[in-house]
């Protein structure tokens, strides 16, 4: 019989994207077994993370200070917005250090069927930093899914009247893709976007 | 630039088996998003695994009391033992429940070139529960693998003297299992050991 703390922490674990129950039930393992060097970090860590990190009122980021150290920093290019979906689509532009602008995280895209609006993204903010004199220039960085495109195109819509210059990330072939095994959507994308070579 | 707290519960997430680095990258993200339905529970929840679990000295299972309520059950048919590797196997046979004895867990297998040899299992305590009068039968249930074999060799040898009944888990087709899939040692093993039907 198991008993109720390795139940409780296999069946949070098991909450967690990624994990299923076999593979909580390992982690939990690894972690009751490795208590000192695997347990202990993980206990210690996430009370700080728990204590410090907040969102960066400005632009949405995870940060341990507010603003965060991305909108702090006056060596960024302060003249660029790059509208992202969440978090973790900031981290993977950060690691692939091609840009080096700010930028405002939405927490979500519009999806009705989920029943996310307008008024559950970080909107507002974001169309009061386009009216800033500074900003020239909002990339919108949302997926290329159903509902990324529409948010895009909804936000477009409200900068209409700003007069920031409204751009989105390119389509086409992804580096190392083999033609045979791209959707027709990118292969239609990428002829129409061809360029001199 | 992510900072060092969200980094460091990314990292220590990324050691768990089954995480690889972009999956610990998201359940940190989710974790962080939901602090009170998430964060906040299994840091409680690890705080007390951390503080309450331990090793049952008697059978190697993990536990909030010592001995374990497996080995304090006198419910439980005292004469059997089943010598499983890890305590993730005795949950496995306590979900199927078709074993009401008592279990031994060995820590591991022998395995020389990992540089597990007999004195890393914990083997000691079995030989002197199979010395036991009340102990009839010790089940050897470790994984069908050259590692588990070689270890269910050295347990039946060191039990050479003893009186109990050495007994293994039986071979054969995995239920539900296709013949055409099967490899040539658990067909072999399942004519091998053919039955009346």
């Amino acid at each position: 019989m198991k008993i109720n703390e390795i139940d409780n922490l296999i069946q949070i674990l098991s909450r967690l994207p990624g994990l299923g129950p076999r593979s909580a039930r390992r982690a939990a393992l690894h972690l009751i077994k490795n208590k000192d060097t695997s347990l202990e970090p993980l206990r210690l860590t996430i009370d700080k993370v728990a204590k410090e990190i907040e969102t960066c009122s400005n632009c949405g980021n995870l940060d341990t200070v507010n603003p965060c150290s991305i909108c702090k920093n006056v060596k960024r290019h302060q003249g660029t917005i790059c509208v992202v979906e969440e978090v973790a689509d900031l981290w993977a532009l950060e690691r692939s250090e091609t840009y080096s602008g700010l930028y405002h995280v939405l927490g979500g895209v519009l999806s009705p069927l989920d029943g996310v609006g307008p008024d559950e993204l970080f909107l507002d903010k974001l169309l009061r930093r386009a009216d800033d004199r500074t900003v020239h220039e909002i990339i919108l960085a949302t997926s290329a899914t159903v509902d990324g495109k529409t948010t895009a195109h909804y936000i477009k819509e409200l900068l209409e009247n700003s007069e920031v210059n409204v751009t989105a990330l390119a389509h086409g072939i992804p580096v190392g893709g083999e033609l045979d095994y791209l959707d027709d959507g990118t292969l239609t994308a990428a002829i129409k976007d061809r360029r001199g070579f």
